[in-house]
């Protein structure tokens, strides 16, 4: 019979330690399908290629593991894979994992979760996965049994269209993760500090670079739980309609009457 | 007394003939600044340039506006505005016009939306206009009334932290705009179909193309308006939780149990 497939993505590119360790726990679950951006993607958002062409290669890096990488972004590598690669629907979409955190507002700059998006566009079920430690050399051994059961469960239950999983793994300082806990999105945003300098030839440039600023004080936010050593779990929809204010604009004039 | 401040950007570039007819209306409700993409970025969704320096000019395009040109992408833009340039909040933050659609599932790719995403994240009102006419001489003309009507309305209404509007114009065969409508996103995809051609040195490359497909037979969407003939007004969140979903999940055994 043949096995369940997976495709798996990410934004760190397809050599990352991340990625290694994702394919290594989905390859329990079925076959795997690999296609990864071929160098670093992050903070790439829900951007596409569309100004230039894409190329796919294979690449033997994985163990049993169909891999390609692509040169596009994570969106493009999930978007041609459902095109010129998938020959039959793959029962999840795991994209990650992430080097950093994808919590709060950093789902919207996250390319690793817009694969994911993407993939839940197109009717899969999909989960990113992130790990609040930006180091190349963080330890993913600690939450492959989470990644296991959620990926477990993923499969057991039914995720409706529309929605996917944002998860997220904390890094506590005793090493001791409490469990998991269902979460929102906390409110929060980045204070941009762009680094002013000047080039050899004395023309400013920028770099971004920003502080972290989490606006919430609830304790059922993705937030709260990663600070309290617990793994984060956000259901999340690219359905961005605030439904509740819908009423509410209906009564502003210009919406009211005609012009 | 000082005129209150808007700040426009987009994501089809500083020189686009949408940009310069958004910059006339936005001029009659009080000072423009102007911080826009050097070259088109559309598709770039919330794409941010952490890899790279960015460069801002100063360009002297629009009489009697501030404007500056970027190399980041549209996120950037706003980012760079708010810390370097801004002396003084905005009453209003407006993108576009788009040359295009931003209806539906657009909103996640578009540049146009992700720029109002972030001035709204920060805390500015925010409003995305769109064209559904890709053309680089569409006319502009005939929906500045209700750009006008929307940015009035805005102004004199409030609209809460987490939501800007999602602004989309028709083409109607009869040139006759019907009105507008408060609507939600409609569920719609991309279905992807890459081109695929071979290089002059015989090796294999993809465009991305893809086909529209409105999967939503609603007549409460931003398609259905659209195509109606009416002006499409979508609330637009940047919480992603869905909600409603998290009661759900914590009826999956892994979040039940701890470990």
């Amino acid at each position: 019979m043949e096995k369940p497939l997976i495709l798996v993505s990410n934004d760190d590119g397809i050599t990352s330690p991340g990625i290694a360790a994702l394919i290594s726990v989905a390859k329990e679950f079925g076959d795997v399908l690999v296609v990864a951006p071929d160098k670093p993607q992050s903070a790439m958002g829900h951007a596409i290629t569309i100004n230039q062409p894409i190329r796919l290669t294979e690449v033997h890096l994985y163990e049993g593991v169909t891999a390609y990488q692509c040169t596009g972004t994570p969106v493009d590598c999930v978007k041609i894979a459902i095109d010129k690669l998938l020959t039959r629907k793959p029962v999840l979409m795991v994209s990650g994992i992430n080097h950093g955190s994808n919590s709060s507002i950093n789902v919207i700059y996250s390319g690793t979760m817009s694969a994911a998006v993407e993939a839940s566009i197109d009717g899969m079920k999909a989960i990113g996965f992130s790990l609040c430690d930006y180091s190349w050399d963080a330890n993913f051994e600690v939450i492959k049994p989470f990644i296991r059961q959620i990926i477990a469960s993923s499969l057991e239950n039914d995720l409706p269209y529309g929605t996917l999983l944002n998860v997220n793994f904390p890094v506590p300082e005793d090493g001791h993760i409490k469990g998991i806990k269902v979460c929102r999105q906390a409110q929060a945003k980045w204070k941009e500090d762009f680094d002013k300098r000047k080039d050899p030839f004395g023309r400013d440039y920028y770099w971004m670079t920003g502080k972290f600023v989490n606006l919430d004080h609830g304790s059922d936010t993705d937030e709260w739980a990663l600070a309290h050593g617990y793994v984060s779990v956000v259901p999340t929809q690219f359905d961005l309609t605030d439904h509740q204010r819908i009423a509410i604009l209906n009564q502003w004039d210009c919406f009211n009457h005609g012009m």
